[in-house]
């Protein structure tokens, strides 16, 4: 059976036979209309983005001095636009003013460059504008995003045969789901830890129907806590304050001078938290943090759990595809024991924004925050929106499903791999220069770093704390200005962060941080990044008062 | 200055050296390959979707029968596959077993036909992959999402010009945010009514920091509550659970006939809830709810929170669109004096799905969600993510951008028109049948009815209270089958839901849904559905006994 054509729009105005408010060129027609200036400007922007990229208009940084009074109006025009004029305005005042992301000089942040065939996919999906919360407005896409999640499982639980056979796609549990981000995906995990713990029982409705203050009065528990290392992403934080357990209650906990959570000193706050009457919900272990790529030692942290009966969930938005790579997985050896995973699609399983992924060990980790209505995600259905935070959602699903096919395993763990010894070259090249320190090593792909005068260096080994504490602000402004003159003259980015340092007693110094995760970023391209570095410490207005501190 | 261009991914191969993991074809290459077959597929999918849907091979039904055994696998496949082989499983085991959610017989949800260039808009979005959570992610789009939501909060509020001058790019505010969808919208706007209520003061860090049993304690209430009529969405059920509220102290207030709150029975429940100590932290209006379109008394609910001084939010994810019709928007007098307004831009904005906005009247009312970290969402930077629930997301505000400009106001307002005289036709054509009743009349563009015979109708009127509920759970049992026998006959689709009537005493009755937001769907359409599902009628198995009951 056949879905019925559609009509022309003429019919929907011959359906109401009224165009008063209509001004000229009805805009009805948009919904089937000749798509020139569009064609255009989807052939010059997203055909070969790096191209466009590196066009002679394109012009990332003319986007700040712009921003206000391009984008000043808050009217709503009455009228439409003609399409050629805003295909235009679309290119010249938005596109060329954007990220390139793609581009392999801008090694800052977490996106890169996508497979080639991405934007195809994109438009497809949002030409068929699926909606994924229910089969019936998804139909296969539920399927197959029940399958990826199951694909995902598999990678990080490893379960036998008869247990996916069982649960992949038992309509009353799920493995897992995609959200929005990584935010929204760890706060779906917490949200179910919270919830499993404080879940009903001898005539208390749980904490899902009845709230928090009478799940506490029923448990006798004085409060709740997330333990996590100092180095938890904020979306934790995030987490901890909407699930009602507040910011103050996501207790950090030290790190080792590889940036991993300190299992003795959680063993103390946990204790702490014990005596204290505070029940921890869950125990965060996170596998590649975003400033440094640390992974903490999930086993022994899984050991921690399972003595005191906790939760254990593991925030690996970033690190999770390290899973792929033969070479590299052994670094998160105990995963597999977490009651509950996040990793994000959109980072180095590389498809577009917006594919997080929350994974639960157990396929009944979900009954605590189950719903349904009656109008959707009915009882009994395989629809996915009835153990998900998000409700509509499109599928981001078959964007990685794509890649999952189309790279493979091997292709994928190559990117993995390709991204670790890239940053493990760069770490050697700036351990090389006299003038470079680096503050981070890599485990994954990402490492800090700074510019530090060899002069500074020495004079910082036999300083006084007055003096240290002084030549230490003036390498912090150094670096910031380093970073936003190179960020500024847009050929190439690298970002940064303020980074606790055992080294400074516990101070935090102001770092470049790089994430080498686009495979075209090549060993020439690290080494101009450094050149670039160092011509513009020396035409920066910072260096010479640090210079004049060490009698340079 | 220019970023630099892309290397080939040859590079990478060559910055590694080791290619030991790799077989056949390297994948690498799909960074920058050849794309025949997927431009092949984007060309038969996404050129013309209507015409897809309505092609020779289009088989939606085939989707649940092929669902489990075309899923079934979670093993990441080891080697590539090959492009076209990939391209053609696209096609047939997944696209063409989607739903024809933009068919003009589809009527039964919300999701329906877009403009024609969204998917080339869709297409450049995913090549940019820019990450709107932070300007150095996202350029030019950060000031651009900052103007749509400007442009929407004055649709909503109407401040004046001055306002808009001193907030609409200031960093330290924000007057909204997009959200993944309605249901993260719903829960942002409650999470800042809820941080605003129990916020800092006198010692007292907030329910941000310190958590919701220490807010309770200083604030010295005894629980927390949300009122909402009780045809709120199930949303805000999640969101009450998920902010420690509980989904139980989400209080339900009955509506009139017309499914609208009644502002009595409001005042009754905040006296009850005010007696028992409990506070509530927002009272929700609806315009426009998911199962009949009502609009909520908006003017009359502020009047009562304004009263008692408590917040008020408007969902009106579905309905909000309506405020761009001059001829409709009165039917929203009041919502300009709400606190928080969630609007959807996925559903009558006509962009593709993902683009929910919450929008603030007062823009300090983010002060207390507010966050920021080192690495990202710096305090003092106009990063969009400081002020959101979600962090690294992609930008949908491109996508209604360009539709307010494409097809302006007045071209946005004649598709809500429409809707609504479709609306008013279908239900006027429902009720000149005799053997269909109407069960809600339309306030927007979606109604609800069902087929009763007439000699049932007659039987109802003098039926005893067991023979009427006799003949209403075999209405019911009719309902239903109808409904699924169109959906599994595959020409057209109603959605279906339980309707509380007072009519029957508050029992609730299954009942067709339509939604007519397609400016496709003609009166021809509308007169065949009616047509459709009288034939299914006659062939389901339930009609003969409900017949018998009333000597047919």
């Amino acid at each position: 059976m056949k879905a019925r054509k559609a009509g022309r729009s003429d019919n929907a105005r011959e359906a109401t036979g009224n165009d008063a408010e209509m001004g000229e060129g009805c805009p009805l027609h948009w919904f089937d209309a000749d798509l020139g200036a569009f064609d255009d400007l989807e052939r010059r922007v997203a055909e070969h983005p790096a191209d466009f990229f590196a066009g002679q208009d394109f012009d990332p940084v003319g986007a700040c001095a712009t921003r206000e009074a391009s984008f000043a109006s808050v009217q709503i025009p009455e009228d439409p636009t003609a399409p050629q004029q805003h295909a235009d305005h679309l290119l010249n005042d938005v596109f060329r003013h954007v990220m390139p992301v793609a581009s392999p000089t801008f090694v800052g942040h977490m996106t890169s460059s996508l497979p080639s065939f991405m934007p195809s996919l994109a438009k497809i999906v949002a030409a068929l504008n699926q909606n994924v919360v229910k089969l019936e407005t998804s139909g296969a896409l539920t399927g197959l995003e029940r399958q990826v999640i199951g694909m995902l499982h598999h990678l990080v639980f490893a379960r036998d045969d008869a247990f996916y056979a069982q649960w992949l796609h038992n309509a009353e549990h799920s493995l897992g789901a995609f959200c929005s981000g990584g935010t929204t995906a760890n706060l779906t995990a917490l949200w179910a830890s919270r919830n499993n713990t404080l879940r009903a029982r001898d005539g208390f409705a749980g904490i899902n129907q009845a709230g928090l203050v009478a799940a506490l009065r029923h448990y006798g528990y004085a409060g709740l806590a997330i333990v996590v290392s100092e180095r938890g992403h904020y979306s934790l934080r995030k987490a901890a304050d909407i699930l009602g357990i507040g910011r103050e209650n996501l207790v950090p906990v030290g790190v080792d001078e590889d940036g991993r959570m300190r299992v003795d000193l959680l063993r103390d706050t946990l204790r702490d938290l014990q005596q204290r009457n505070i029940r921890t919900v869950a125990i965060v272990g996170i596998a590649g943090t975003t400033e440094t790529g640390a992974v903490d030692p999930l086993d022994a942290i899984a050991d921690v759990a399972q003595e005191i009966g906790c939760h254990f969930h593991v925030d690996a938005a970033w690190g999770g595809a390290t899973l792929l790579s033969a070479r590299e997985r052994a670094r998160f050896a105990g995963i597999e024991r977490a009651d509950s995973v996040v990793i994000d699609a959109h980072k180095q399983f590389y498809v577009p924004m917006g594919a997080g992924m929350v994974l639960f060990r157990d396929p009944a980790w979900t009954q605590d925050i189950i719903q349904h209505a009656n109008y959707i995600v009915r009882k009994g259905s395989v629809d996915l929106g009835r153990h998900t935070l998000e409700g509509s959602r499109g599928s981001a699903a078959v964007m990685l499903y794509a890649n999952l096919h189309l790279l493979g395993r091997k292709g994928l763990a190559k990117l993995i791999d390709t991204g670790i010894d890239n940053a493990k070259y760069f770490a050697s090249l700036i351990e090389q220069q006299p003038d470079f320190e680096l503050d981070s090593r890599p485990q994954l792909c990402i490492l800090t770093y700074r510019y530090v005068p060899a002069p500074v260096r020495a004079a910082l080994l036999s300083a006084s704390p007055e003096q240290r504490e002084q030549l230490l602000e003036a390498l912090d402004a150094l670096t910031i200005n380093i970073q936003e003159m190179q960020r500024d003259a847009g050929r190439s980015f690298v970002s940064r962060t303020q980074l606790t340092s055992s080294q400074w007693g516990g101070r935090p110094i102001a770092v470049f941080r790089v994430v080498l995760a686009n495979p075209d970023t090549t060993h020439e391209i690290l080494q101009s990044l450094l050149e670039e570095q160092r011509g513009l410490a020396k035409q920066s207005p910072m260096l010479p008062a640090l210079m004049a501190m060490v009698g340079g």
